[in-house]
C-alpha cells in the first residue's frame, strides 16, 4: 500500500541480503520509523516487542529471521537453535510455526553451503505468497461488500477489531483487503474501527492505514460496537484471526468474541478473514486447546501517546500498585462465525466447511 | 467510605450552607482534590464536565444545585430556570430529573422566603436517602455473594463495569455496596475491574476505591471479560444502571450490553444494582426509547494520565484528523438481566418483577 504516495511494506529484504527493514509499529501513528534487523535474535525481539505484529507478518518475519541466520552460520545446530528461538517469540500465532516449518522443510535437506540462497529465496516466496493470498481474500470478501451495497443505499458499514491490515501482513492485510479493493472500485464505505485495548492497534494502526488510503472511518471504544449493532449501524463485521481450529473456532485479538456475540444477537454477519496458513487442523475445541498468551500488566496500566509538544509520552492510568490481567487473545466459537474468508473462497466455520483443507 | 483512614464522601454540604464541596473526580486516581461549588451553574458544569458522575451522585448534586440557587434568589422564575439548567447537564441519568422533581415538589408550593431552609433540608434528605438505599442494596446483593461462596471454595469472583461505587453515589455505591459489605464480613473476594473506555472510570475510580478499601481486585481491558467468563473465572457480574425501563431494560455505561451477552453465553449471572429512583416507569423499550448521550470525540482520541515525573499529561492516541464516535451508554435488554438488586429486594428484570413499583 502507499504511504504519502510511496509504496511501502512493513517488511522488506535489502537487496544485499544482509538485513531486513521493518516498520517499528510501536511508534505509529505518530512516527513512521524503519528499523534494520540483522540477526534472528533481533527478529525475535522485534516480534516479541511487537515492532512487527499480526499473524502473517510474524510468519514472514520469522522466515527472514532464519535467512539472516544462514548468513552467519548455516550448520544444523545453528539452524535448529534459530528456529527454536523464533518459535518462542509469540505462542498464539500459528503462522509463526507454519512459516518456520516451511523454511525447515526446504533447508534441512540441503548442505549448509546451499542454505543461504535457498533461505532467502524461500523467505521471499513466503512473503510474496502472503501478498497473493491477501489479494485473493480481498476479492472473495469484496463480493460480500458488493452484495450489501446492492441491497441498500448509502455506504457499506464495516466494523473491524484490532489491525488485520497491511501492517499485519506483507501487503493488503486480511480483514482490510476487501475494504481496500472495494474502495479502489469506488464502493462507498464507512469503517468502524475498534480502538482495541490494551495495545490500541485499531486506534493507532488501522486508523492510520485507512487514513493513508482515504477510506472513510470512525474510531470507537471497544465498548461501543454492540450498541452500534443494536442501532442497525453495522452491516458486517470482518476481523482477522491468529489461529483457526479444524471445526472453525477462531482465535483472534482479545475482545473479538464480544463482537461476535453482539453480531449474532443483532443478525449482523460476522466473518473472519483467514489465510489457510492460519488453520491448525490438529486442534478442534479452540477454547480448550489454544494456549492464550498472557502479556504484561503494564500494557493495561500505562499507555503511550503524543503529548501536546509532540513528544511520545507514556502515562500511568491507574492508582499506584494496581495489578492487571492481560490475556491477548480470545476464542470465538465457530457457532458465532458466519463464514471464513480464505484465499480459496468463503467457507463455513465448521469441520465440513474446512474439510477440504483438513483432510490428512 | 474511608480514604487514608478518613471518612469521605464525594459530595458534602458545608454547615454554613453557602457551598457544597465535591471531589473533582477527573483528577483521580492521581490526585484527591476537593472543589467548592457555590452556584447552580457551577453544579451544572461539574456534572457536565464529570467532576461528579454516577446517576445517584448526579441526582444529589442537582438537588444541592437548587439549594444553592435558593441562597441567591428563591423566586419562581429563578427556581424554574435553575431546574431547567440542571436538568440539561446529563440527558441519560433519570435520577437527575427525579431529584429535581422531588425538590420542585417541595419548593414550588412554598413562599420564596421559606424555600432556602426547605431546599437544604430536602437536598440533605435526598443525600441521606441515597446512603440508606445503597446500604440496603448492599445487603440484598450480599446474599448473592454469600450463596456463591457457599457453593464453591476460593474467593467470589465479581466482574464490574465502570464505576458504580461510592464515588458514583453519596456513599457505599450501588454495584459495589454488596462487595464492601462482603469484604467487611470477611468473605474472600476477587473483583475484575473493567477499565471502561473511553473515560476509564474502572481503571481510575473503581480500582482506586477498591484499593483504598483493601478489596482484592484486578484491572482488565474491557475486551477481556468475555474470555474470562469462557474460562470460568467470573462467578457473577454486577453493574450499576443509569435508567431502567418498566420492563427491565437496563441503560448503563457503554459496553455493559457486551458483558451481559457474554454472561448469558457462559451461564454467568448478570445483575444490575438499581436504586428504585433509577426506574423510569414511563418507558418500556429501552433501545427504542432511551436517548443515548453522544459525548466528545476527544474522550476517545486523547487520554490523560500521570507521566513519569508526576505531572498529569494528556496524550493523543490516534493519527491527526481521526474522527471518533462516543456513545456514552448502551441498553441491555431485560432478557439478558438475571435480576435487579433494589433497596427493597432482588426482583426479576420484567414488567411483572417491577410491577409493584410501576403501578400508577
Amino acid at each position: 500500500m502507499k504511504v504519502n504516495g510511496q509504496a511501502l511494506r512493513p517488511i522488506r529484504a535489502l537487496p544485499s541480503r544482509d538485513a531486513v527493514e521493518v516498520i517499528d509499529q510501536r511508534l505509529l501513528p505518530h512516527r513512521l520509523h524503519i528499523e534494520r534487523l540483522e540477526t534472528p535474535a533481533a527478529v525475535h525481539d522485534a516480534i516479541r516487542q511487537m515492532w512487527v505484529r499480526g499473524a502473517p507478518l510474524i510468519g514472514a518475519s520469522a522466515a527472514y529471521g532464519l535467512a539472516l541466520q544462514m548468513n552467519r552460520d548455516a550448520g544444523d545446530n545453528a539452524l535448529e537453535e534459530a528456529a527454536a528461538l523464533l518459535r518462542q517469540a509469540r505462542p498464539t500465532a500459528v503462522n509463526l510455526a507454519w512459516a518456520i516449518e516451511r523454511m525447515l522443510r526446504v533447508l534441512r535437506p540441503l548442505p549448509a553451503a546451499a542454505r543461504r540462497d535457498a533461505a532467502w529465496a524461500e523467505a521471499q516466496a513466503i512473503a510474496e505468497d502472503d501478498v497473493r493470498v491477501n489479494r485473493a481474500i480481498g476479492e472473495h470478501g469484496l463480493a460480500l461488500l458488493q452484495a450489501i451495497a446492492a441491497r441498500r443505499p448509502g455506504p457499506v458499514r464495516v466494523l473491524t477489531h484490532c489491525n488485520a491490515g497491511w501492517l499485519a501482513t506483507v501487503d493488503w492485510g486480511t480483514a482490510t483487503a476487501p475494504i481496500y479493493l472495494a474502495h479502489e472500485q469506488g464502493l462507498p464505505l464507512q469503517v468502524w474501527v475498534d480502538e482495541t485495548r490494551p495495545r490500541n492497534q485499531g486506534a493507532s494502526l488501522t486508523a492510520w492505514e485507512l487514513g493513508q488510503a482515504g477510506v472513510p472511518h470512525t474510531l470507537i471504544a471497544d465498548n461501543a460496537g454492540g450498541h452500534l449493532m443494536q442501532r442497525g449501524e453495522v452491516d458486517i463485521v470482518i476481523v482477522g484471526c491468529d489461529r483457526v481450529t479444524a471445526r472453525g473456532d477462531v482465535c483472534n485479538k482479545i475482545g473479538t468474541y464480544l463482537k461476535a456475540l453482539a453480531a449474532q444477537d443483532n443478525g449482523v454477519p460476522f466473518y473472519a478473514a483467514m489465510p489457510l496458513s492460519t488453520l491448525d487442523p490438529s486442534l478442534h475445541d479452540g477454547l480448550a486447546e489454544i494456549p492464550i498468551e498472557e502479556r504484561s500488566a503494564r500494557e493495561v496500566t500505562h499507555i503511550a501517546g503524543r503529548a501536546a509538544g509532540g513528544d511520545i509520552v507514556e502515562v500511568q492510568l491507574v492508582p499506584d500498585g494496581t495489578t492487571a490481567a492481560n490475556p491477548a487473545f480470545d476464542v470465538t466459537p465457530a457457532r458465532l462465525v458466519s463464514g471464513l474468508i480464505t484465499e480459496r473462497g468463503i467457507v463455513a466455520a465448521s469441520a465440513e466447511g474446512l474439510a477440504a483443507w483438513t483432510r490428512p
